[in-house]
């Protein structure tokens, strides 16, 4: 990636000026924003999550399904527990996170309709006719959420790191013994610490992901 | 949703200031976005989605995974196609919107990871001896990545209507013969039209989908 220095604004505005989003907000969002690897002690506390939630829930999805649930792991016994089901390399950042949360999706999120996508009565009842569906329309439109809320956590200013490198079926049996939720990813949560970033890695080009018919 | 009024910026502030994000950027990506049901004439250039592409790139994924796949569907020989794929209510937005575009899974995204992830040289070997393992991980991150570019979409001040309610099967069958693909979402992409909007749905509140253990 081009190195831009934010006092160069003429070369700057000319390279990312072509978006509407103002430069700053897309390097916050994008550029800048980088999975943290350290984080330093301040909290991340429940109203800062809660006033990302209440952007990001204006995202859309299919239908107006919206199944992400977040389970904001505070006590120091549920901490262990999920450090425990973690993948060997994802171990010290999920202990010293100021906070992880698990982000998983509600099987039966449908239960909701009726209020949320009030202009189709029948969609409830066509979810429950089928599990097979619902599950698969749970895990894609929470995984859009989960895209949309880890854009919310950097609009905090805060680094969202979101790690897949753990025992997700552990975890569902762990923190949803009901068996109607899918655990899809584990996010640590904080200002970012000293040495926090590691280089970063490469994309795919445009011409490598797009074509045209 | 309280009505806010940019004139009015004090209490704008205040209620959206709590972010580190520009409340008006706020605004674009979130709160004013909608999915639109008309669009104007004015075409989407390729130079535009590659503008998004180059931004949202940047977003974080597992093991810098990257299956998404855009496919921009320009010819009417392939709107046609399409539009026949899609659910009658869907079909209209799909015939006019100035551009379409079918968001898939790559399911061999793995052979990417020597270039993509090269300090872990096992990780495409890892993938390979596990195709339900890896059409799962194919599925989320590519999902994730459309969270991505619909707000990279509305970055660069377009509406973006993702739908699901298509035959992805056969939009697997029709646009990605090689089977190594999985349609996810169909997306018109555009300037707003007259009478885009339809009533703003509801959300589910923070504590609806919140909880801390």
């Amino acid at each position: 990636m081009t190195q831009i220095h934010a006092d160069n604004l003429t070369a700057y505005e000319a390279e990312f000026g072509r978006l509407e989003l103002d430069p700053r907000a897309q390097d916050l969002l994008f550029r800048e924003a980088r999975t943290a690897n350290t984080f330093s002690d301040e909290p991340v506390t429940d109203e800062q999550v809660e006033t990302i939630y209440d952007l990001v829930k204006w995202a859309p999805t299919s239908m107006n399904n919206q199944p992400l649930r977040i389970v904001l792991v505070r006590s120091p016994e549920a901490r262990a527990r999920l450090v425990d089901l973690m993948f060997e390399g994802n171990r010290p950042k999920t202990e010293t996170a100021p906070l992880v949360a698990i982000l998983a999706a509600d099987v039966d999120f449908h239960e909701e309709l009726p209020s949320q996508f009030p202009h189709f009565p029948g969609a409830r009842d066509l979810f429950a006719a089928d599990e097979a569906a619902r599950e698969s329309a749970a895990k894609l439109n929470a995984a859009l959420q989960i895209g949309y809320f880890t854009m919310g956590v950097r609009a905090a200013g805060l680094a969202a790191g979101p790690m897949t490198g753990v025992d997700l079926a552990g975890v569902d049996r762990e923190f949803f013994p009901d068996g109607r939720h899918r655990a899809l990813v584990v996010m640590n949560i904080g200002k970012a610490g000293e040495n926090a970033w590691f280089d970063r890695l490469p994309r795919l080009a445009y011409d490598e992901v797009a074509t045209a018919v």
